[in-house]
């Protein structure tokens, strides 16, 4: 391979002749082939967002004059674009604090401001990648940003995803909102409940989580940008800081701000944690219902079967014919994932030591990736999955009348003591509850049709006294 | 031990004399003999606060006569004063859903409620812990609603040892405002800093947190109490849920509401969980100004020595004179419990399944023992440790003269790489900045001084250009 | 209360009159009231063990007289045969490192020590905490050493619950060996199995557990007892260390040896986080197999109803008849917080800095506390759920019957798409898939009595070819 | 694109006509867009091998006849060799079980053997993914198997960076082993130790890992092949188990045995949690030993300094001149990762059900993802930071010197008490403890010569005595 030689603070480098990125990249390349992985696109594309707005803020402060500005903007638009796509290449898992991916990002704007200005590649003669591109920042600013950046913007599609299943959940509260059942709890019989209910209680779960994690969101907007290498703002100016913070806001469309003490911005990844935190929480109660979706369909013959969901491949490669929840499946994987990188976040976080948590690339690379692979599993689940849920209505039934939970209607007339006697007698002999009252001459026939009349046992009341 | 004779409807069970506790209870202890350790008072207290404003309730409606209800009310208030201590029994590890537990409390107040209308323990032909302690209720909306209630009491307790540990480190950000210290980045030399900044931004990331803890208290505010068996508030009347749910909120003093879907209420433990991961967060925080304590007070001779903690013990059975960090080592103890009681919770609030999340039980042990631990720990914490923090004044401005990171003043002048020059003649000379860049002849003394005047350099702005 | 006046090397004290512990214990107990739980019995015995031995071996070495000596080891007999049952009182969180503790310790035995000697609490001219009881010791080989010693004693008990777990369930599988069922995979119909093969996969795996644990056994028993301060056996003679081995293997009849490297054995707690980890990959099997008893004993008439949990106690405060499978609930219940403890010991461990890792205490409390719960549960689940577990022969049979799964046998001689179209056909119309193999012509009668024969289905080998 | 027409039990799908994956692989990628990721080498590798030797133990059992078989083996051979690299193209977030990927591999060798048979892509009229490449076998024996291959695999090659790992720290003990130097516990001066005896209990912590790391490979290599769909081993004739077994170990080189319950090795994947957990003890000590690194090479003006790493790239965008620990810092950050994974694979392997763990694909991508960044981590990490550290000498030797805990010295000779006072004056005065022993007459300075000799306090022995 061609090479061109770079030269940084500590020697001469080797760099692929065509590169767009340089001699710490390199390093760095060197260094850390670890996963084989490369940065989250939309890491990469925050970084360039913060890199365009601090040369803008720096023109509009005077430090940094037009020519070598508009250039480095001109450069960053190209990379917003997708431009350079192979050009953003070190490993996830890479130097502390992300010093690495910093100065990828600012060698790639500055060769191509410098050959956007009629220079070469390799040559910082005009726009340098520390003193130009980097100008008033530090990795210590700049990537706690980038990381906030990107994961308010995944989070926003999470969000969005989140409001679809909620959707596609209340159409089905709704549609089976007629479907009688018996409950379960223990799994074992319990009193009588309607599916849409059920339905509807996800929803509202699911609603919740959306709660959750967008309470998250203004705390990752509160932005550490300024405060260069420690938080305190050495080699930024004070306008400036103000200024870029207001031009993200405009670039990102979020609405960011000047965190109350920079420092604390720097050292602190708690508002990262807080949002795997509220991952987590969406992945927990998603394995919930996955499992419970799983479990209401299983079978055909074998299992409780009161739901059917979509057919999505064969689902073995012995058994002809058979067809598994692989949906929920997947959901269930995903989110067992979810769950795991939170763990990771939390190790990482609670190692921040003084001025710095040093570990933020770990951090950001898992709460990039379970953002990533929950939104798509979400939009995948709902449509290929909820969606398409089908129900059993006669199984359901026939699974109501025998429960032996209804024997609980009866207590607060018989009291129960006597309403035990006739569940137990029930489960004991397989008479239904309905058939041992009637035989006990507890009700008559009528009575008993109105007391047991499913529906309004599915609603607060008391019944039979 | 004397024993008496109860029956419940499995058959008959001994139960020692005295005991205010039933058939059920006494199961349930011989069923459960895990951890030997007692209910938390607070759970307790909560469940009867539940028993008392549900006999209320019933009363209200006209479905508990008044002699009954009275007499149930009462003994509530004796078990709310603290009447019968040894009286709750069961093990926190015990029957899935919290059912012994709820009965225990049944069977104390209705032994004692007969008791007060003349009856003996153990005869329930007035007081039935079923039919009237426990009326209009299933343990499946008592215990989800009781363990909210004691999370939010021990929760506001919590909320105010954490803001007395805001005031106190904020009182040492402005003791230390003026100490002018070297930043540590990695570890390693960085820009200078002032001590108070550090302790400004540890105030902030744990009011930060309070915010946290404190925006999961609204989801533990929605009850599911009414919901009864399954959350369709079978055998609880309408008007009934309102009422208990309003009584409740002035028994407690909590702005409680019914939930939106008292189903969901009852199969989704996300609030718990949501809790548990605000108390995991402020644990993270902790265990890392914890650590920065402990190493900034490293020494007296072999560590870093910038601040002092307060002596509180002797430190070594064997090394004379040793005075070990121990409060903030006591607080990286219970906040590394409290990251494992987080992994239990989720754990447990994974496992519901259909109707109900029979898991609950160790969700309140780990909720209420979590909260117990760090209230407590930061109580001591705060006194013993914050409060009392010194500083040594020379060795911080001694490491801030040598430190390398000064070099990077000279960066927006000479730029990034000669500036790299100075700090590496430095760092392999043993000089100071200082000395390097006079005799470079870079600044003039009297610029040298102006340049790096340290306060100015704790503040944004841009020197030496 | 009535208090005396001790003075340490910090000042003085308040300790209670009759107290056998002193000054340190007395200074621990008022900085750190933060559970309210004491030190597990098997740790102060283990502590009280090595100070036995302790004080033999260095009246071997001739450097504690014998008249101070054998009053230690009097005390501590004394102490082992559970004389001060309520004189072990600091707090599981307490100062880094178990210091409090070691000198609880110390200090209990000094002063009933010098009691024997005719001496009064609190006054150690004769038998000193520090110089006498703590000779050639330091917290820092003291605690980890009593830490292992108390894990091996409960580890040996967990060993034998796990043993008779094998056994009860190998007994059933015996007793189901004849029972045909369905398979299930991804809780879908899939081909035969007996009930007997589960439970024998259940043994195997609960054995293999067994074997895990043990495995960290020989860890634990490495010690590092004598390496004193920093693992360099400062303050303790060559030919000590390899004495008190030697007695307390004699003390414990474990196979104790001399760590390879002391200074290794203090600053690594490895050996303690492998056991953890063994005791949560028993905890996950535990919860696997669980789920599945409740799965399959789910019902008795909305579930699969294939097997029966014996009755422990009455279900629900609210639903009448209702039993619940609460063993396997307890059990799941103590899986999980055992699981979550093996967070907090991950956490702990690897926060261990240079000569020593200060959060010893936390080790030892979620250790011995997972120990304690999982034996005691496991004890109760072998004997209330395992030996009774009872079968519903017919039930599964039905479910074989009309397995879809079926459909697979036919695969080896039709091909897998052929048999993929009698599965859907079967799933569609409801028919068995004997019904339709026959509808269809595919087999004879009397040929498909013979490939269908379920027991060789459950064995190795190919049919209907 | 131009696409072929395929049909599966399901329908017609549209498959790039130029790929070798077929109908159900395609169906899979439409399903799994999910993380974007392709499945680990490894894993792919050990399934291919799994086929190539049950189409050997088929031919062998005479059950394939040979033209196919042999297509199928030279099919193997070339995906072995890594022919068709962009084919295993399913997301590793897929289908419960790993059905997807076992179909992808069944569909690739059979189109690769049908068109070596001289027949076309599409076209499975000769070899048939589910009939021939697949026969004998389940997803269910198979993916279960393949993740173990691939673990053991890659486990070896961890193994191997364990050992070298553990060579350059012995190295480095050997080299340093004169060094004397200050020990500290509870990052407080504590007794002499020297640096090599820290790195040869670094080498010591280390060498335990491996062996508990290799402890879990024979659980691995007791394998469930021929267990088929759910461990009875339906459509597996007796005799092909023990053939493919046998096959596979001389394929892998690896001894593997039949599983001794394959319905257990079926159900239960405990053998992947105990390599994750041990896969996390690894990471746990790892991250102690690269906090210590970095807490010693700390500075180089405001740390402590004693050792020094080498500097491998510029370690700041801002600060000219920093060198940070890089390496040991992305150690840090992987084994972060590595302990988060071990949690997700936690949930995974609780999360089985009856006869399968479907949670199969989630456990294989966590456990080859960490096996995959801590093989290539250790590497650079041995080689980049370990085998270039260095060492400060004078400065060891300067807070030896300085030491408070030299104290320790004196007690056995004038009792913990009067030592104390020495360490107190010390610490106060800020004089040596060399010092204060003279100016008080406890020694002469010949004596205390001999007694502080700093070589013998290192090891065993009471001095000054």
């Amino acid at each position: 391979m061609a090479v061109r030689i770079e030269k940084d603070t500590m020697g001469t480098v080797e760099v692929p002749e065509g590169a767009y990125y340089g001699a710490q990249t390199q390093r760095a390349v060197d260094n850390f082939p670890i996963s084989g992985l490369k940065p989250h696109p939309a890491l990469v594309r925050a970084t360039v967002q913060i890199k365009k707005c601090a040369a803008m803020a720096n023109m509009a402060t005077g430090r940094l004059n037009s020519e070598l500005g508009n250039a480095i903007v001109s450069a960053a638009d190209e990379a917003l674009k997708g431009d350079f796509p192979d050009q953003f290449v070190v490993d996830p898992f890479q130097a502390g604090a992300g010093t690495s991916h910093n100065m990828n990002v600012n060698e790639v704007l500055a060769n191509r401001a410098n050959e956007l200005l009629g220079g070469e590649l390799g040559n910082y003669a005009k726009v340098n990648p520390n003193d130009h591109v980097n100008m008033a920042q530090s990795t210590n600013d700049v990537f706690p940003t980038a990381m906030r950046l990107a994961a308010l913007d995944l989070g926003d599609q999470l969000a969005q995803e989140l409001q679809e299943l909620v959707v596609a959940l209340r159409r089905k509260a709704i549609e089976f909102d007629g479907i009688l059942k018996s409950g379960r709890t223990h799994l074992q019989d319990a009193v009588p409940i309607r599916l849409g209910q059920e339905f509807a209680a996800y929803a509202q779960g699911i609603e919740n989580n959306l709660t959750g994690l967008t309470r998250t969101f203004p705390g990752l907007r509160e932005l550490g940008i300024g405060g260069t290498a420690v938080g305190t703002g050495l080699n930024a100016e004070e306008q400036y800081i103000d200024l870029i913070v207001e031009k993200l806001s405009r670039e990102t469309g979020q609405e960011l701000s000047r965190g109350k003490d920079l420092v604390e911005r720097m050292q602190n990844m708690e508002p990262l944690l807080a949002l795997c935190s509220s991952l987590k929480g969406i992945a927990v109660n998603l394995i919930r219902i996955a499992n419970d979706l799983r479990l209401l369909s299983s079978g055909p013959r074998t299992g409780l079967g009161e739901i059917t969901l979509p057919a999505m491949q064969p689902g073995s490669s012995i058994m002809p014919g058979k067809v598994n929840p692989v949906m929920a499946e997947v959901t269930n994987m995903v989110c067992f994932h979810v769950v795991g990188a939170e763990t990771a976040v939390t190790m990482a976080v609670q190692a921040g030591q003084l001025e710095l948590n040093v570990m933020m690339p770990v951090i950001a690379f898992n709460t990039l990736f379970s953002l990533e692979i929950l939104k798509n599993c979400l939009h995948q689940f709902t449509r290929l999955c909820v969606a398409g849920i089908g129900v059993n209505e006669e199984r359901c039934r026939s699974y109501l009348d025998q429960s032996v939970g209804l024997a609980t209607v009866l207590a607060p007339s018989i009291g129960y003591a006597a309403a035990a006697e006739v569940a137990k007698e029930s489960a004991k002999s397989g008479k239904s509850i309905r058939q041992v009252i009637l035989e006990r001459g507890i009700l008559t026939e009528k009575a008993l049709d109105e007391v047991l009349a499913p529906f309004p046992l599915t609603t607060p009341g008391v019944h039979g006294e």
